[in-house]
């Protein structure tokens, strides 16, 4: 099992938290919920994060996925839910990190990162300010 | 864009390779194949790769998915296959890591490593050594 | 457009209801829920719909989906969910017959029919009485 | 099981075949490809057929998916392929059916009907004409 932050554990760390519905398509033949099962799970999450954040009205520019590691720490069932909790880990110069946690019935099934990064463009360098101040709104992280 | 190593984005460094056809489910509002979809083609890679291993032969030891990491190098689209080439990229007392590499018409488009865990045994404290010698035979990795 | 009887389209005709929230993965390169998903949201609708009858208590007796159709009335889009109302449309010697009604923000966006089928056993040429009772108290169907 | 007409189930009735790989994601928790997969791996035919019958030359117009219902005739599995046969087989004022067979190592395993709709335009009451005779190239169905 590969090390782990403490406050990847700790949905209260996490300004943003989602109850996601589980599918009888999530589950493979081991009975559990699969582990490609578990990265629409947190799209679902990240999709009405990226809402909250007013992602949207960036529109001009354009974004896409990077990076997407998960672990998985325990197993997950059908049909309770999946709460999803996530928030913005780090800010680069054109992208960010998202952190996610999956808890299910209280336990700690499986932590996401996802790294995004705005496309360049001419007279953009970096991430706009508006909303790299916008991302910082929503931080998780350890205490400082 | 993350540093990737050189020997990860050459099809000919992995000892196994498959093309995986791409559905129009796959496809997301955006016009390309979604990253959930390219955790599902990795996934059945990998479900091919562990047949030609003879993981199947090892059943009697349950093991599980511990981690998926997917970087995402360039846009792919339907409904051209993917092919997907994969191996052992390094071996540990309960676990071994696979890395694998998505190439569509000649671009690599997504790079994958899984980490597999066997579950510890009461009599098992590590991989049997025949599975460990059979994973030696599908090393990847850079040249030595 | 097919004719589709009025009940089908009445929520209130139905014995059991449940909000299915719709995913990012969901949506096709059209912009709305594509049809497969449609199938997997009809799906989570009568696993549900499946626990509430008590069918798990029968599992005694293996049962098979033999037919699902459905036809699609209006586009349906993410992120809103999708209601699901589902009910008991026939019962035959060893099959019953669903009938479902998808609901989005008020409009009817799809309806469902499956056919189930318990498998034969030599002591059992018909579906076993308390299922058959059970089944007649979700009915859905024209008022008598 | 309902009555299949003997055409439906003779691949060499239809113009039109491609083998579909199945993917581990189509297994569900009973070990078999589940009813949605089958929808997901007709529709991944319908879109080779529309391919081959030209239906994106037609773009001006818009078409949507009415109706889709599938008969479950046997337990397909992974990782064999599904060779899915497709036609079409009746030609309506503004709509068109599509049948389709899915065989696996020699056992038909489903059917599937889609109904396909173009929409009306001002200018436009019915299907082209050119598209018209392209679906009749197409057709499967009974001997004449």
């Amino acid at each position: 099992m590969p090390h782990i932050d403490a406050w990847r554990l700790d949905p209260a760390a996490y300004p943003h938290s989602v109850a996601v519905q589980t599918r009888f398509q999530d589950v493979d033949m081991l009975g559990h919920i699969n582990n490609v099962a578990f990265a629409a799970l947190f799209e679902t999450a990240r999709v009405r994060f990226n809402h909250a954040l007013g992602l949207t009205e960036w529109r001009g520019h354009r974004w896409l996925i990077a990076h997407v590691g998960i672990d998985y720490l325990a197993e997950a069932y059908h049909p309770a839910d999946v709460e999803i909790a996530t928030g913005v880990e780090r800010i680069g110069n054109r992208s960010w990190h998202l952190a996610a946690l999956a808890v299910q019935e209280g336990r700690a099934v499986a932590t996401c990162r996802a790294v995004l990064v705005m496309e360049a463009k001419q007279d953009a360098t970096g991430l706009p300010d508006d909303f790299r101040a916008r991302l910082e709104q929503f931080r998780v992280g350890p205490a400082a």
